[in-house]
């Protein structure tokens, strides 16, 4: 029995490593065209930054053992041959032609079973000057040295950042967090992280970046690159001109599946390979995985693209237990991941509201924000968490947050990501039992008001008001058609009433119904507290003194305050 | 419509301001005996460290504002009697007696619908002496602040606390590592937690709190307080004196059900109010909830107890919602808790190894430890988790942990607790989705990884070998009837190798199959490495060259030194 992989990063290994263990008689070989095989490609940016001291430790093992070639051999008795491109496949002979990149000889290699792990290239868009001396996609080891020693040796003074999804924002964290260089993110669409964070998230995340000396310019084009000697200097959008010595092109993936394609693979549109739930392809002895192939998104029910590290880890042990005779299933995946930024961090599962409504959900977003903890306890953080949720039948198909604590924040999106391919509903999340004591959550934690507030909003008892909505009728107070209510204590509202005096209200939310005087009946009435809490109660106040036409801001003045909402 | 509530510390407060606010036009009376209410009984212990500055902040919402009775009318619409005590239900009158504290007067309130939140109590058992002073059970503000101002006073020269359970342990804690007061815990059980941690990981907790200046005696049974003008001075135990000049009582607690009993409600033989999945009690009209009744256990299926402020909450919620003729339901719980040692936290959910087997149920305990992230990433923890799997059907019934981490800990725990009620398996906890970033998670995580490992043990690929049973064959070691072989690279090896030459053989994993002859064949062979991984694969390499008779340390020489095995 012989077993060959296409691709030794993360999936290849992985799938060659779990079936040599279940079948120690077989013969199992891991091709890979780069010169160095099973790293952490996840890690670059934070081998960028230096906080990861030297570029092996991305290709180490936790005990501190390089997996090379000599590695795989010894410990798992797998053969991998490196600087060997896969050329092509011949599915009758069972064959697959290589070619080893030094000497430049062909030869052929059969299968009784074959893995398909090649992973994903970084996209190259035809933009004029990208070939300029300084522009790297910094997706391999080698142009992740090579960005790190320019930017160590401090000849770097401007760097760009072309792309604001998962790493180009890791790369800009990294470039300007730890060297301090001043970094610009371009980002095509509206915001960054697009399919990940709502618009709300999204500025929230992009005010960490300027807070911390990355500008991100959203919904501009890169129109050219322009260089000086062969080496890049400038980047021109449609909208102005960055000077940079360094672009790190992020600019999205493709599936490498043309070696599948040319086989005869089945290939969705897009490119990537179809497999079914045991990460077999339209060939029975063919298996695949990673960033190539399709999978189901167990939120929409439609074939979904979920390349990341911890995919390709699972999968690769799912394809190593199959081609063993195994019987396994990759049931699909919602889409789980999270992100640091500087003081703040981001993470998500499943749907943003954008995507929802895009897959034709009828959906609402609930917008929340409270600490992460006990209050009393003395070391916390304000969270904010989102949940999209289907209207009529109150599924839940997302959930994204954002806090300064990262793993606080993980321990939510956690509990409710392994749930949205199990059709929960907002009922489960208002009693989802996560764990309780006052170093580590509240008695009623964030994770379930964020299920009591959407059942609120749904029966209709929360009118809710978005911040972005707040925040243009703020702008327009001068109008004079809305009336604002602080409903915090008044030390908390002094402030903004004395500045002013002829737009902001106080009325604290438990003088309501004795101050219903203040309150004119001919306008639409805003309530804004601290967190939305207080201005809920303070909507129902007015509700049961007969006055509806009230909203309540969620996030209140907590989330203004991260928006940098102007007031 | 009228609505009592009985008892105003979590669940009353809760289920009083929901029903409140869905019916605006009902009248709601909360009573409670005590002059205080509606405050985080939780936050106890670190109001008696110091880390919550005034006893006032555990009553005080997260804006600062008091929750007394005036709070309740002004705020919420809910008039509160304090200082009142229930004395009887007439439940064919529909009206509750309650006696004025302060006055003696007593009168009846009539009702439509009763809440009864009565709580529980701590248990006082009839141990000679403990009636002194300076003995207390710590579970109400004003005891608290006795105890809190005795520390504080540096008059407290030595302090035992009786029972390490949840508040004990929280309260051994907070006299040792605030006010450094050479602090015993006397468990009358074989170790800490009991039924929420196994012995391996008590025994790991145990050893936190040692270090830390707190000792725990287990197994060990109080036969008397001893005092000197009136104030205790020694706790005498059956193995030992201790010297005490301040005890706290954490003897476990009993629910305050007299009041339904004698209304002839259903109760359980342990005295639990029997509720339905709307928190119904045998009577229509009367809901109960919280540390007084029994609720599913989503696990066993039986009867379950959860005194935690965190289901008194959300049961508040539900409560509030049908007393006000909404549809809500409370499924049960499978008991998810979380608790901060010293270095170390530990969490968990569902059932331990002993409880599992207490039940019935043909179960395995699996062993983890790892980094619980990127291992590349700089600042990071170990994490040990062990998951509790029903053999025959690979269900899993329970998970705990323990890790420096204390948030990404309950990253693991709170990925996994919702989904005991849904029948998880093994397989279903390998290729649990969780979020992914080198930040907050491995590429294979380690919940993902206790997944692997059980299936790597039911399957028989990975023949285990406990801590315990490893300490105890080392201890033996003499007898020469064991081969132990540590795994791991050289340099890793080699202090132990010098210090029992005789009985500890360094073979490093990827050597294996080169140096079998130095295998002795007539003798079981124990291997180890630093956490388990390569003794696993060390243990595949013999089985594959024939040599079956060997066991790999789950948890490696990590948890060995957590657990300070004698090597």
């Amino acid at each position: 029995m012989r077993v060959v992989v296409i691709g030794a990063v993360a999936l290849g290994p992985k799938a060659a490593s779990r079936c040599k263990r279940l079948m120690p008689d077989a013969e199992v070989i891991l091709i890979d065209q780069a010169p160095r095989i099973s790293y952490g490609g996840c890690g670059i940016p934070y081998f960028v930054s230096g906080e990861v001291n030297r570029v092996e430790d991305l290709q180490t093992t936790p005990y501190g053992t390089v997996r090379d070639a000599q590695f795989f051999k010894s410990h798992k008795g797998v053969t991998a041959l490196v600087q060997t491109r896969a050329t092509s496949i011949d599915r009758a002979a069972r064959t697959v032609t290589v070619e080893e990149l030094a000497s430049g000889k062909s030869s052929t290699l059969s299968y009784d079973k074959l893995v398909l792990a090649m992973g994903s290239s970084p996209n190259r868009p035809p933009i004029p000057g990208i070939e300029l001396q300084g522009i790297s996609p910094a997706t391999n080891l080698d142009e992740a040295e090579l960005i790190r020693n320019a930017a160590a040796s401090g000849k770097v003074n401007n760097a760009v950042v072309v792309g604001g999804g998962f790493i180009g924002l890791e790369m800009a964290v990294a470039l300007g967090d730890m060297w301090g260089i001043p970094t610009s993110v371009v980002e095509l669409t509206d915001h960054i992280l697009p399919g990940f964070l709502s618009p709300t998230l999204a500025r929230m995340a992009t005010r960490d970046l300027a807070d911390n000396g990355v500008n991100v310019y959203a919904a501009e084009k890169v129109l050219r690159f322009e260089g000086d000697k062969g080496a890049v200097t400038r980047v021109v959008t449609d909208k102005r001109e960055l000077p940079a010595d360094l672009v790190v092109m992020s600019a999205g993936i493709r599936p490498n599946t043309e070696l599948a394609r040319e086989a005869g693979l089945t290939l969705t549109e897009r490119g990537l390979i179809v497999v079914d739930d045991h990460l077999r392809t339209s060939d029975p002895d063919i298996y695949a995985g990673g960033d190539c192939v399709t999978v189901l998104n167990q939120v929409t029910g439609k074939p979904g693209w979920f390349p990341l590290g911890s995919m390709a880890n699972r999968q690769g042990r799912v394809i190593g237990t199959n081609v063993a005779g195994g019987d396994a299933v990759f049931p699909g995946a919602v889409g789980a991941w999270g992100i640091k930024l500087f003081a703040q961090n981001a993470a998500g599962a499943g749907l943003t509201i954008e995507s929802a409504q895009r897959e034709g959900f009828d959906a609402i977003n609930v917008h929340v924000e409270q600490i992460d903890r006990a209050h009393f306890y003395p070391e916390k953080h304000l969270m904010v968490l989102e949940m999209v949720v289907e209207k009529a039948c109150r599924r839940v198909l997302g959930i994204q947050g954002m806090s300064s604590g990262g793993d606080a924040l993980s321990a939510r999106i956690n509990a409710v990501a392994p749930l949205l391919s199990r059709g929960i509903t907002v009922q489960d999340v208002s009693n989802l039992e996560v764990l309780y004591s006052p170093p580590f959550a509240s008695a009623m934690d964030i994770v379930n008001v964020v299920g009591n507030v959407a059942e609120n909003i749904l029966e209709g008892r929360l009118v809710p008001m978005s911040q972005e909505e707040f925040e243009k009728l703020w702008a327009e107070r001068g109008k004079d058609e809305v009336f604002f209510i602080d409903a915090r204590v008044d030390r908390d509202a002094a402030s903004l009433v004395q500045k002013y005096p002829a737009n902001w209200h106080n009325i604290p939310q438990d003088q309501i119904a004795q101050r219903l005087d203040e309150i004119p009946k001919d306008k639409p009435v805003v309530l804004v507290c601290n967190t939305g809490l207080r201005s809920f109660e303070a909507q129902l106040g007015l509700a049961a003194a007969g006055r509806h036409n009230t909203r309540s801001v969620l996030g209140g003045m907590s989330s203004a305050k991260r928006l940098g909402v102007d007031i």
